[in-house]
């Protein structure tokens, strides 16, 4: 016998609730799909503003009392963009978030090309093969964003910067930050055309990261959390530096490392007459 | 009618159980008996080596593979110390580690009184109020024991370093780090008799942390991840320098934002001397 009860716009939430699931969970069905989900006030207004492809807006009318997202959802709506009304109870659901805000989104995934991108826009990159904790690649973002650092390079398939972790931590830097996935070869072709400087951290370099004079194009180059670079990552490197350690510490957390980095770029880079001393 | 099957060591393994899990779950219990617990050889060692007086020490006799760890089971037994054989099923209900070690332990908390401690001990200490996510407090700890910092000074009862996410993230420096639990009006006192600076973090310094001089017995004040520093606790600063930020960002993680403060003071307290440059 056929549940009548159930007519097309419960199937049409059913269906959005199970993708959303899937997106928070399931990594190959991101890539397949090249989506990402997001949710709360400050993620989709800023999505929206940086000319992200949002696939699908679930909302909950009664949840959502910001009046420029509210203003937002019926502006994209009269654009064509699909939208789903939730229930309360059925966006707490797919929410993550202490209090839910009743604004959520199911988003394109933006890349672009290694031979589209040029390393002087912003003031530096990163590249990275793996990261352990999408944790501490969001942080990174987060701080790449904050120096006005260009962006990411992700070295093969390994790292997801489209991870619920990932995009968490990075407090919204995620939307403003370039992100490239490619391959070794491409890589090295690609620094040697723009004659970048590959500068890789390491407890094997020689120059303490505070004294490093910085290439006007660096390209900062981390390894894992546990193993650090690899020899093929620092075969890439054109220097190794090193953030010195005393104590019985003989490593920092990755997010750490990376972002001291960044700020020694940012302060070798930046016009020092402005500082009070 | 009575379980003759469950013998008198049973009956400690599993009351030792629901402690470990007690003590993993419940800040009050953690509290109230002065204990925290630690799995892995790693750690295990290291609160043996540090003069952290353990309590209770669990192992799986066939989980445990590494010859010093075994030996210092065999050894501490010795000295008195309580030890409880689990089967590999029972350490890993309590086990939190994808490869189940088979060394665990229920340890004494090592709280230091503030006017025991001297800010002269270490390089710089950092002081807290409130820190919402535990893994950001170890991440802290790991790197002010990788600069030579001195320790932690939380102000109030809102702080738990011997949080399960806080140890982990350490990877161990919590060990080595002092540790100081004080109220405002006595931390006020011992920075006017020790003659400390007081250093805070505040999107309204007006220094660039990069500039500034850290006085000799520098404390480096922290606010919580959302708010920053609170009005009461600016009023505490001696100076409020300003980690620039560009980009659309806001804010930094704290873990982040304290390491880079801790790196300054390193930088700024070691001899130049032997860098290159």
């Amino acid at each position: 016998m056929v549940d009548l009860s159930i007519d097309s716009n419960q199937l049409e939430v059913k269906k959005a609730l199970t993708e959303v699931a899937q997106l928070q969970s399931n990594r190959a069905f991101r890539d397949r799909n090249n989506l990402f989900y997001i949710e709360g006030v400050r993620n989709f207004i800023q999505v929206a503003e940086n000319n992200f492809q949002i696939a699908t807006i679930l909302y909950s009318e009664k949840l959502l009392i910001v009046p420029p997202a509210r203003k937002l959802v019926r502006s994209l709506r009269r654009n064509g963009v699909k939208t789903i009304k939730l229930t309360p109870e059925e966006f707490r659901i797919i929410s993550h978030a202490k209090k839910a805000s009743g604004i959520a989104a199911i988003v394109h995934q933006k890349w672009t090309k290694l031979h589209q991108a040029s390393p002087n826009t912003g003031l530096c990159w990163i590249a990275l093969e793996k990261v352990r904790h999408p944790g501490n690649l969001g942080t990174l973002i987060r701080t790449s964003e904050a120096i006005g650092g260009g962006g990411f390079i992700f070295i093969g398939k390994n790292i997801d910067p489209y991870a619920p972790d990932a995009i968490r931590a990075t407090m919204g830097a995620l939307f403003h930050q370039t992100l490239i996935r490619t391959t070794y070869s491409s890589l090295e072709h690609w620094i040697c055309r723009h004659n970048c400087g590959v500068v890789g951290a390491s407890l094997a370099g020689n120059v303490d990261f505070h004294c490093f004079k910085y290439p006007r194009s660096t390209i900062i180059f981390l390894g894992e959390e546990r193993k650090g670079l690899s020899k093929n990552q620092q075969d890439l490197c054109h220097h190794l530096i090193r953030i010195p350690m005393v104590g019985k510490s003989d490593s920092l957390n990755l997010a750490v490392a990376g972002s001291l980095l960044l700020y020694e770029v940012y302060k070798s880079k930046t016009n020092s007459k402005s500082r009070k001393r």
